[in-house]
């Protein structure tokens, strides 16, 4: 089997490498897809360095079928189809003692500080696992964590049906924010400054605006009758989303901050004192985050196979990367193994 | 009959002047004690002056008696003991219709968009009137709007008994959370840096140290076992407060904005992100906030007394300003009428 090895400098070598057999509560996997994320993208320019260990397996988007099964594993079988919930928490933080496991204060993120799925076969621990349901197929099964994400952010906001959700930034989360938030019966606006993005949102469906070409708070403000928006989501992790998350709500409206601000950006406390606004942070996802999008997912309620720009093989990695990095023309770039 | 007139350029006039007769829907009430506020002294500095109409009256934390009743007003006789919540929604805005006329998108606040309580007769209209019970001292009463404010701040934040919540910022509004926060079972620490003031709250009986000389996330860490708080106050309006309220909470942690920020401070999103922190802006008061004021004020758990600093004559309100000024002993100073 092989695995894309990332050597840091922007390099990834893709060679032989003998499978880890699964122990106590592991499971070994056959990867089939694994889809390349943002994070992934950061991981190659350098980011987080600290927390690789060189040579890294990236990868933490995936779908495949059990290969083996370690000791003291119940409830699975070899040839289950599965994906992966890449969280480890330590289970005695006060986080984890509260319940948080997701956001455990020791959390290991597979794929970042543990070895990820841009191999071959793949050994984690089964309690990561969700299993797959047999219509759903595997390429768009590759997206359920991204998936997870959006059902998690979409959670954390309470939106109902006919509330106005704005949403910030339109990459693969923002986008499938938007999906899941219509999936509720939201009114979805998706604010996106790059073209090609706002005009894969609108094929999808999506009601979607580029902010430097209109008013976006003069928009919602006419949409709502005055109120402004009911829900925002801060997706885009820049100074002008955090001025127009702000901007946009109702009185006492709720905003979430999906987006990792590398930097403290300004933001208008005032705002918050004024309308009574609410902000809730959203980290990765919890057990029924997964089983939601699961659900999405095989229920073709969202329409995934579009937002799949591009399959390439193990050595076509650093070709995705290039592309992610260019931006624009691409949306989720999955990785054929 | 005497008004205090604000003439703009830190300008008070005190002179006679004609009372307003109450018209529909109007009380005229003989005002006994009016407390000076933090908002009154921007005032004086010149902030706001585009909301007033000179030579302006000031004042809206008062305690009165109801001198004369306009046409179509029951359930309010002359001579009924009386306090005002100083707010004037439109009734029509999107806030309004929502049932947040507190937040009203065209609130008048009385004592800033229409005359003040520093008058020795104030009509004002009916629908702003609470009853103060009879053993609730006058003086005291004149404090019941900015424990109003606590109510509020401490309602929001859904605080329960056993829960650990940090105060930042420790003028009245501040201890007068901490003291309402512990009404409710908190445990309550209040960070301030004026030394006069931790030496006051510490004589109130509230735990408060100074952040100057402490390492305020360790000695939070060290009291809950290592999770934080799980709620904050924010009530210095400071960068530095900006920065210490999203170090201090738990995953999943609270934090209510209570201060009014003049400039966009520089906040770590990415620590809302990390954590899933939540906040919550929280603006003046409603209905219930005033009758639990009421309440609490009237049951003396509150040492209303000893937050009262100075009395003084409407001839002494500028002196009342400049040692509100300076800052440092002094807490709340109120005016005698």
């Amino acid at each position: 089997m092989q695995a894309a090895y990332f050597e840091g400098r922007e390099t990834f070598r893709v060679s032989d490498c003998v499978p880890v057999e699964p122990g106590n509560g592991q499971v070994q996997i056959r990867v089939q897809y694994c889809g390349l994320c943002g994070t992934d993208l950061h991981l190659f320019h350098g980011a987080m360095a600290h927390r690789l260990t060189l040579p890294h397996v990236m990868g933490h988007e995936m779908s495949g079928t059990i290969a083996a099964v370690g000791a003291e594993v119940s409830g699975w079988k070899t040839g289950d189809r599965v994906t992966v919930r890449p969280l480890d928490p330590c289970g005695a933080c006060p986080a984890c003692a509260a319940g948080h496991s997701h956001i455990c204060h020791n959390l290991k993120f597979i794929g970042i500080d543990r070895p990820g799925a841009l191999q071959g076969l793949w050994t984690v621990p089964a309690h990561t696992l969700h299993r797959l349901p047999d219509e759903l197929d595997m390429r768009q099964a590759a997206m359920v964590e991204p998936i997870a994400v959006a059902c998690h952010d979409v959670r954390l906001s309470e939106v109902a049906a006919g509330e106005t959700a704005v949403v910030i930034g339109g990459g693969p989360i923002g986008i499938l924010i938007a999906l899941v938030a219509k999936t509720r019966g939201a009114r979805v606006l998706l604010a996106e400054v790059n073209d090609f993005r706002v005009k894969l949102a609108r094929d999808l469906g999506i009601d979607a605006v580029n902010p430097r070409g209109a008013d976006l708070a003069a928009l919602v403000g006419g949409r709502t009758g005055g109120a402004g928006a009911d829900v925002v989501f801060e997706v885009s992790g820049s100074q002008a989303g955090a001025e127009m998350m702000t901007k946009l709500p109702r009185t006492r409206g709720r905003i979430v901050v999906v987006a990792i601000y590398g930097e403290a950006p300004k933001v208008d406390l005032f705002r918050f004192f004024w309308r009574e606004l609410k902000l809730a942070g959203a980290r990765v996802y919890e057990a029924e985050d997964f089983e939601r999008a699961i659900g999405l997912a095989a229920s073709g309620a969202l329409p995934l196979e579009r937002l799949i720009t591009g399959v390439v093989p193990l050595e076509g990695l650093t070709g995705g990367m290039r592309q992610m990095e260019r931006g624009g023309d691409c949306m989720k770039i999955l990785v054929s193994l």
